[in-house]
């Protein structure tokens, strides 16, 4: 047997070596989803020395925006709130600054992504002066929210305002820096553009929509001198310009019916309504938000709920255990969040990997839900921050089911937006009628549903609220464990109402299983 | 021409159809070194319903334990130091402590990281109900560092022990129970755990190592009860334990000469020197780290820093400007901190680019490199709390300075070691002479030497220490841009110096280029 082990070994390390060279020409080749075309070989990596795959680049940046982009929400959960103060009022006053600096840090620096997934879907190669210069618009973006908070603090003073624009046209100059580099070096862009014979209309055109929000900024800033409210309305624009005219064009689409559209609005460095966002980067992201999001309340754990010795031996008379007990409802918070979060991150994995390709319009609803996710350990601190069997309490356990809800409905919308265009977003195997897609909407309206559900019990029951949260919590991490067997047990009940006389049962089940090409053989986990 | 883009937008559609599923199924068999066994078809694929690539779950994975390993130094940073005490004792106090434990939670962290890595080494593939078991592996890694802040501040108490023992006995039934599953659906297994005979031999040699660390977390807990210095003991033999028997292994292979190995060491799931981790996974906790750690500071600066417009009217008379110059040295804090993290993932990112395996030594060194990573955002802010020219400040730098020496150095010993073995661990055109070769070292030694260089300065000219510092800040990141230049004419002039006599210097070094197969074309940035 010796022998045996040590060959497998041997060959074990060969076809490592060999599998290691295949990875390593598949990350480059599937890193951005244009580049398939330019298939680069071993040979023509070499030809250009100091050229490298951007997949590790934009990983990178994906972890960096994604964690600026729910940064925010700290400043929000760590209001102090007093326990005598109502809820309703802090909740008003949160409202109107704090949660709005949030949302709007997120949609910002969500749109400054979504830019930047489209640069580098033309530039496909990098070399380390690219990567040196992504970094220096990286820097730019971390201090975005920054101005966001100075704008919310002084809304009356402009010199937020003039940071904000100052930092997105900087970032405009390294941008079009970033352009101009790669079109002098060709190797560097995706093959579509590398053969095409109009490499500097595409230039001139990519240099055009670059510049678009940095020039509307300029003006912003220009106006902010004058008539400082019209520079907030253009920065409105400035955020969901990419929102409204893309909403704009599907009206016009359903109302006159397919546009043959115009040679210039083709090129993908537009707002296509169905430009796909890269995929890979769209999980990339929503993983660094899911995993930011999960670990914020250990963070404040950590720090501040050790006890101070000096305090346990005069108050507990040395017992930590005693001394540990007053944060009792901050272990709960934190494994209620972790746990939330981490199966919405399952919830959302499992829904992409069903899906081929992201359109825009998925994006944003993605966009929408990871903003409420990012609200969910606010919301869970504020459930054990108040009294048991409080007014304060009821309220911050049914806004949290609200959070839940609206973080579980937008993944639902993804998977109905999804199934709009199945041919082109979504797996044969999930298409509608089949069993998975059965189970894939069982999944993605459990949450929803049940924080519906809790809500509206909290509702009639307000004084089991608590009891009846911390239930929630609790089950729902099991409903999904034994949730194939749920839907199979439902599936088999609807039937056995609706269509008693059908004789053979099992057979029908396993016909049909047949026909969605999807085996039963490993249904019941 | 419009044609002619519509038809390239429809050939790309088709292309981009048959590139997502190419990539799928890239990202199945890139996703753990071992898979390529299996090489997984669609067929193969959906024979099996509701088993995955376990790509994304590993990827959210390491960014939940890289933010995790690194939580700990906010509670160092945020210690507040008094301008009037002397630097030298508090750090003394910070030492003993703060950054122990720092220090210990990174390490126990990526002992866990590396138990996970081997463990979905053997588990290629997952389904819905080893994705739910991984999440609650994770929550209970998440809660790690806790325990051991408990254990610092209560060195007496055991309550800090047993709940980090605990916790390690519930993640090792946890990974027993994903084993267990695994083997009883050995479609997820790796495929030469498939084929083998000996499958029942694979299971119980994985479960006794996996039983391992808990067992001794196990005694442990009891001997607390008795004497609890010997659980102190008992644990740092189990975060120790890999890097003793390895470094034993290795002084005895040097010594008696290559010993035959057993059939039972050669078992890849053991603690072999030179077994390889994966690849994808290092770099995907070292961006995690990177990226939280270059994030770190605007967290506190998007948290702290907005000055209350109540201050701002009454102490500033109402200008902002004035109002915010007082966090001046926070802006610089966070501007230096980021810059110098980007760069030393930049070089981090060149170093990986070049190497194909990465053995377990390579890995331990990359996570001390990590640890003193994480430490940088400490130094400067740090370095911008004390007033200019105190003997403070000097101090300050100074640990900066060290900081990034080792930092820098470590990523340096991981060359030199991949150097070692660079028929294993390199790039053909990397290894030992070539022109990429000297580059690269060039990239690693900028900042160990630039560090030193600065603390040698600051102890002669002490005076202008702050000045030093950040001219060196500035400095840096020019020169990683105009550093390929900088090789080319520091080769040129060594040898117009070593060998003035060669007539056809041009020649030469386009001579040897072609030797080690690296063009020159794009070499000066």
């Amino acid at each position: 047997m010796g022998e045996n082990v040590d060959s497998e070994i041997i060959e074990h390390h060969v076809e490592e070596e060999m599998e290691k060279k295949d990875a390593r020409s598949h990350a480059a080749s599937s890193s951005s989803f244009l580049e398939n075309f330019s298939a680069p070989s071993e040979s023509d990596r070499e030809a250009h020395s100091g050229t490298q795959s951007s997949h590790r680049l934009l990983a990178y940046s994906d972890a960096l925006i994604s964690i600026i982009a729910t940064v925010m929400i700290l400043p929000v959960a760590h209001t102090k709130m007093e326990n005598n103060e109502e809820l309703r009022e802090s909740v008003q006053l949160l409202l109107t600054t704090k949660i709005a600096v949030y949302l709007m840090t997120f949609l910002i620096v969500t749109v400054a992504w979504a830019a930047h997934i489209r640069l580098f879907q033309v530039i496909v190669r990098i070399d380390d002066c690219l990567a040196l210069l992504n970094l220096a618009c990286m820097m730019l973006i971390t201090f975005l929210p920054y101005t966001f908070s100075l704008m919310a603090a002084f809304p009356e003073n402009i010199l937020g305002l003039l940071l904000f624009c100052g930092c997105v046209m900087v970032m405009g100059v390294i941008q079009s820096v970033i352009v101009l580099y790669a079109f002098s070096r060709p190797f560097l862009l995706n093959e579509q553009i590398q053969i095409s014979e109009n490499q500097n209309f595409y230039k001139h055109h990519i240099l055009k929509v670059i510049m678009r929000v940095p020039l509307m900024c300029f003006f912003a800033s220009i106006f902010s001198f004058i008539f400082f409210q019209l520079s907030y309305v253009l920065l409105a624009v400035v955020i969901f310009l990419p929102y409204i005219s893309q909403s704009l064009k599907w009206c016009r689409s359903k109302a006159i019916g397919q546009v043959p559209e115009s040679p210039d609005s083709t090129l993908f460095y537009t707002y296509l309504p169905n430009e796909p966002l890269s995929k890979d980067r769209v999980e990339a992201f929503s993983d660094g938000v899911y995993a930011i999001v999960a670990t914020l309340l250990i963070l404040d754990i950590c720090e501040d709920n050790v006890p101070d010795p000096i305090v346990v031996q005069k108050q507990f008379g040395g017992s930590l255990i005693a001394a540990l007990q007053v944060y009792g409802p901050e272990y709960l918070a934190y494994f209620g969040s972790f746990a939330t979060v981490g199966l919405l991150w399952f919830v959302h994995h499992s829904l992409f990997l069903h899906v081929t390709k992201t359109t825009r319009f998925m994006g944003l609803l993605n966009t929408f839900s990871l903003a409420f996710v990012g609200g969910l350990p606010l919301a869970y601190q504020l459930t054990h921050e108040f009294p048991a069997d409080s007014r304060n309490e009821l309220e911050a356990i049914q806004i949290s089911c609200v959070i839940i809800f609206f973080a579980g409905i937008f993944q639902l919308t993804i998977w109905v937006v999804a199934l709009y265009n199945e041919r082109e977003t979504l797996h044969p195997y999930v298409r509608y009628g089949g069993c998975e897609h059965i189970f894939m909407l069982a999944k993605l309206s459990l949450y929803p549903c049940v924080a519906l559900g809790t809500f509206f019990l909290t509702c009639i029951l307000s004084k089991f609220s608590a009891a009846i949260f911390h239930l929630m919590e609790i089950t729902v991490p099991f409903a999904f464990i034994v949730l194939r067997l749920l839907v199979r047990v439902g599936r088999a009940s609807l039937r056995l109402i609706f269509c008693p006389d059908r004789p053979d049962q099992r057979g029908v089940v396993v016909e049909e299983d047949d026909e969605t090409r999807v085996p039963f053989s490993a249904l019941v986990t």
